[in-house]
């Protein structure tokens, strides 16, 4: 693993997507979403989701040109079609849109179809909380999971964001409708560890912590069993039926082929409720109340959602940014630099 | 267990209500939502909670007489002081104006402080559903559950809805943040079975299937472990601040002075986004979809949220609506009919 300064990680990733036919200003752009993902710890959703994210431009899914563009504009909300550009961009534009919505009229939604995987979807609950908005979001994703009851997978780990505006540090949760993800799992089983809950059926069809069983069913568990479940069914229906993207039904199983989705960006603008002190003092006083809860295991106290983020953020700032030793050599090859 | 004709059921409620100082009008419309609760076969949160409700408006909790109040208003969000009225009818006033802002703009966000518990979350899903619109809503409770890695009761179980329109039943999600409620839990320990999958903690903090174990401990799981628990704490947030009322770590663990709590009622209008045509055809292609799936169990087919709900209904508009025979009692007794 290699730490590579994060000026040095964003000029090399923009160098790639610029000579993938990216205008400067978007490749600028696009590299530093790939690059604050894994900047922020969230190392499977950032530069090393780069390959994929280059396959599906070579293989047509992923226009590199495309720009959204609005389809119908009502009141408090608006629809775009994402015209399958790139899927970070897209939504990086349509949350920026739900804000200024969301501050017109406290609060909005955009709804966006025909677009891509958006990678990291916590990035559009920091940038609604960084601006001190409530940012609820979510995606469709192509058909990963088996709902509760079934053994085919039929539903989408439809990723869900919820983050709130706090001024020492905003509060993101960013939660896909499987309890682990096969990324999670594989990493698992390459350590050879047990998951330290159920993660999903093993050929019995009976719950267990055994991740390569459970990757050789490709029965993972929902998240709350029959409460993700239903949870990822209504957000699939919400984001085709306003977006109108493709719904997880519709799409292949094949990542590569994941494209034309739908996504849902709501934002609540909290200054339109009240007195923004006392709000200020409410988050705080639940953030302080969850701290004080008596940890399960001595020295590990209970956390907020997001809260690991700026400590590991200023520390890949200071140390670099870790970046598997292949893949860089493979950035650097493909930027050309 | 008795079965009583749903309008014997309302109208002794309405006359219980009435002998409890609501007005005729009030008293028949909270009425109607507690049998309605029953006759959908949501048992746990219809007349079954009768005796905790008068209680609380003996204590003083509940004031029969309080409607709430309007305190702000901008674009399409409002924010009601529900002034600890009843909390059934404080909720489906607001999802009510929810709706109309929604009609208006494509979108609302009413928030509401000061209120009681709602009953059964899901009546306000079918009341967004009903009319066409997709609904959000979510309270805030007092703290039940402990937070993922924590072992004191801190967060609340907070139930979330998410409902969607559909012509021939609509998709309606009421999801709490614990896996199994303590209601579920007693049930199982009265029957002497195992719950279907680990539930909570036992006393060597192990995760088990053992209700009484878990009573014992006051550890029930959060719904997804840490996922649930995140999801409750960012609910907790955007419900206190934007409504208004207490967060769940102001709320005592008395569940008779569970007052004042904080909730928030989203509506988007799916006719704002385009075609209802293309939306229904949508909203049943994912719903035949997830019908496919092949169950886990032969004859279990795979359903989607609220799918049992129209044949209970039906059957218990047919047979009666079932109320124990102590409760049957208590109610006629109270209603001096």
């Amino acid at each position: 693993m290699y730490r590579i300064p994060f000026e040095e990680l964003h000029r090399q990733l923009t160098a790639v997507l610029a000579r993938l036919g990216f205008a400067r200003d978007r490749a600028e752009l696009c590299a530093l979403l790939f690059a604050e993902t894994t900047r922020d710890g969230v190392y499977t959703h950032g530069v090393a989701r780069l390959p994929r994210f280059v396959a599906m431009i070579r293989n047509g899914n992923v226009d590199v040109a495309a720009e959204p563009q609005l389809v119908t504009r009502f009141g408090a909300i608006e629809r775009w079609d994402g015209r399958r550009g790139p899927g970070n961009l897209n939504a990086l534009f349509c949350m920026g849109r739900a804000m200024e919505l969301g501050r017109e009229h406290g609060v909005s939604c955009v709804a966006l179809g025909n677009t891509n995987h958006w990678m990291r979807g916590g990035t559009y609950g920091w940038q609604a909380a960084e601006a001190g908005l409530v940012g609820i979001c979510w995606t469709n994703t192509l058909p990963n999971l088996p709902p509760w009851g079934g053994v085919d997978p039929v539903i989408g780990n439809n990723p869900l964001v919820v983050s709130v505006p706090r001024a020492s540090g905003p509060v993101v949760l960013d939660m896909a409708m499987s309890q682990f993800s096969y990324g999670a799992l594989e990493s698992y089983r390459r350590r050879g560890e047990p998951l330290p809950i159920p993660g999903g059926f093993d050929a019995e069809g009976k719950l267990t912590r055994d991740a390569a069983a459970i990757e050789a069913t490709q029965r993972p568990l929902p998240t709350g069993y029959w409460k993700g479940s239903g949870l990822s069914m209504v957000l699939d229906m919400v984001g085709a039926m306003t977006g109108f993207g493709l719904a997880t039904f519709q799409l292949g199983k094949d990542p590569l082929q994941e494209s034309r989705t739908s996504q849902v960006f709501v934002v609540i603008d909290p200054k339109a409720f009240g007195d923004a002190a006392r709000q200020a003092e409410i988050v705080d006083g639940i953030v302080e109340s969850v701290q004080r809860c008596t940890p399960a295991e001595e020295g590990r106290p209970v956390r907020y959602p997001g809260e690991k983020t700026l400590a590991t953020r200023e520390e890949n700032m200071r140390l670099g940014v870790p970046v598997a030793e292949e893949l860089w050599a493979e950035i650097v090859a493909m930027g050309g630099a």
